[in-house]
């Protein structure tokens, strides 16, 4: 067991896997090789042994992997035997879009309240889940037993509004700011930024333009700035 | 210039320092040092001078960089000094937010066309973008001049929508569905799994439990699988 060095990149990949299986159980499969789960779903089958190896030895040699098994280790090493309870912060249209894709998308996590500070949203519901006020986040999060904190929510208000969250005894948070945000040692982050996203595209089509040197300004100088 | 070996991590990096910069100046500010936009956004002074010590030496000993002329630097090594053309295909909520998002959000981008199958949607109009069939995407493509394509479909069309994107010349895909893909070789695929990012804070929560080996079920065997 070395799950204190399994890297985010590993479990993002857990969590493509488990879906995978789930495709191919509701596909009537049983058992699955890891070239064949590579194949069907556009994934290297020495990842997925050297992945799934942190955890155990899930496969039989010449058979491959018991899905349901695989599935229900998967299920535990990601902790999703019990529904994660999330609320999301910011009620606007990428705040309400999360809301419906995470109640559409699956059982492993719960929408339970979301929160915005405009009182015309207050009261209301979107997707069946209340959006409340910002102010009461902590009893809110405590009476709703608040797991995760998705924060889609402007830039400048980013980093206040986590200070509320983790003031509320949240672990764990899902930024979509685009902000680097501060956050305490026992706090997990994950950012997605939706911004630098589009913009790491742009520096690949800018390949092109990037070789002749056109770019280059520098303002001289040098050393530790 | 070793734009060649620039990961992703850094490009990623470097769109944050722009928005820094650009808060910066929008606050009257004219140089600023590594260490100051460090403690100011949370970010790693090291870290900023080897980025961009990767494009060239934009700072001054003792002076800092000059935002404006870091800035323009910036811009230009991501490729933004001119918009970048943008279609959304899937133009359900999370689309729709998406395409909200990005019009609302900067300059750097321009979304001119959404894409969706179903008939009662195609010829209306999202935050003024037209949503087109994507039966005719090869043609709105070309006449619209796209460069970027957003994938917000569900995962079982996902792969066949992503061919049909290629199949129209565009070398630059984000994709929002939950499923790999499997692109062509001078493709740039940028996958934003929002699921994937929930699985990976719940692995974290369940930290407690997974000490105590609750989860270990190995089916014996071993070997490649």
């Amino acid at each position: 067991m070395k799950s204190e060095k399994i890297s985010e990149l590993t479990t993002n990949r857990l969590s493509v896997y488990l879906r995978c299986l789930k495709d191919l159980a509701d596909g009537g499969h049983e058992t699955v090789s890891s070239e064949a789960l590579a194949k069907a779903y556009n994934l290297n089958s020495a990842q997925i042994r050297k992945d799934l190896a942190n955890f155990g030895e899930f496969g039989v040699r010449g058979v491959g992997y018991c899905i349901k098994s695989l599935r229900e280790n998967l299920t535990d090493i990601l902790g999703l035997n019990s529904r994660r309870r999330v609320c999301i912060i910011g009620a606007g249209r990428l705040g309400a879009a999360l809301a419906n894709y995470y109640i559409s998308s699956g059982k492993n996590f719960e929408v339970v309240a979301l929160f915005d500070v405009d009182q015309q949203k207050i009261g209301k519901k979107i997707s069946d889940v209340e959006v409340f006020d910002v102010k009461d986040f902590a009893a809110v999060a405590k009476r709703a037993k608040i797991e995760v904190a998705v924060l889609a929510v402007p830039a400048e208000s980013a980093q206040s509004i986590a200070d509320v969250v983790m003031g509320a005894g949240i672990k764990a948070v899902m930024n979509f700011a685009p902000v680097p945000l501060k956050v305490c040692e026992d706090v997990k982050l994950k950012t997605v930024d939706l911004t630098t996203s589009l913009d790491s595209l742009s520096y690949y089509l800018a390949g092109a333009d990037r070789s002749n040197g056109k770019h280059m300004k520098p303002n001289g100088g040098g050393g530790r700035i």
